[in-house]
């Protein structure tokens, strides 16, 4: 029972102690994005982040910008099951500003067959009449 | 007569084409800190952050927590005025979430005697009564 219990509160998409409804949706779509990476559809991954040219994602130092090259480089770096590997997130937390916008820290690991990284992200979402997506992802690795 | 409008129109202060007036402050939050840090007062520089454990600083896969946690780092880390360098500050885009709140994306570079580094920040900020604190810092370096 106490098993149950944990695992039901360690489930990414509940929503945690104190935090407000809406959060629970946002931690629905990041479980959503983690089983959509996990079963190899990068496009339904990428249905998480706002469409358009303004989306942002940096890393190490660069910038990217628009949903389109977001998704063509995601195709071109992850050509396939195994490169895409098995993504996991953690430690989320969700922080609402305002009524349409919120911050979500996380932790993120990759495990591959010949290798595995783990680092965190930043996510900036707004909620747009689809729901809450994505629009500025910053995302850092650990040294390996 | 062109080269000072253009170093007006450079000012990380003056708000930019398009944008709400709101982020004309931020951008001076922002410059007072490149002024405080290559003035070598830290403190001032952390002034500019959001007080109490809550404050977010995430870089290379690592999270650290809270204000003075951050001000001790950072003098730990930049011991005096040749460690602390010359930092700057570039590209800034704020994009305004709501009434109190507010993403900043922008470019620092931190030149030292014996070397130089470069990157990108995410800013998270909130509008307190004393006005506009980062309350979430991810910053990522580029590879050396």
């Amino acid at each position: 029972m106490i098993l149950i219990l944990v695992t039901l509160l360690l489930q990414p998409a509940a929503p945690q102690a104190g935090e407000a409804p809406e959060a629970g949706a946002i931690r629905a779509l990041l479980a959503r994005q983690e089983a959509d990476w996990n079963r190899g559809d990068i496009e339904a991954f990428m249905s998480g982040y706002a469409r358009g040219p303004a989306l942002v994602f940096t890393s190490g130092g660069r910038v990217w910008r628009g949903w389109e090259e977001a998704l063509a480089r995601y195709r071109r770096n992850y050509p396939d099951r195994e490169a895409m590997g098995r993504l996991s997130f953690s430690e989320l937390e969700i922080t609402l500003l305002g009524d349409s916008a919120a911050l979500a820290l996380g932790k993120w690991s990759l495990r591959r067959a010949k290798d595995a990284a783990h680092g965190v992200f930043t996510l900036v979402l707004r909620k747009e009449p689809g729901g809450w997506k994505v629009v500025h992802d910053h995302t850092s690795s650990a040294p390996r």
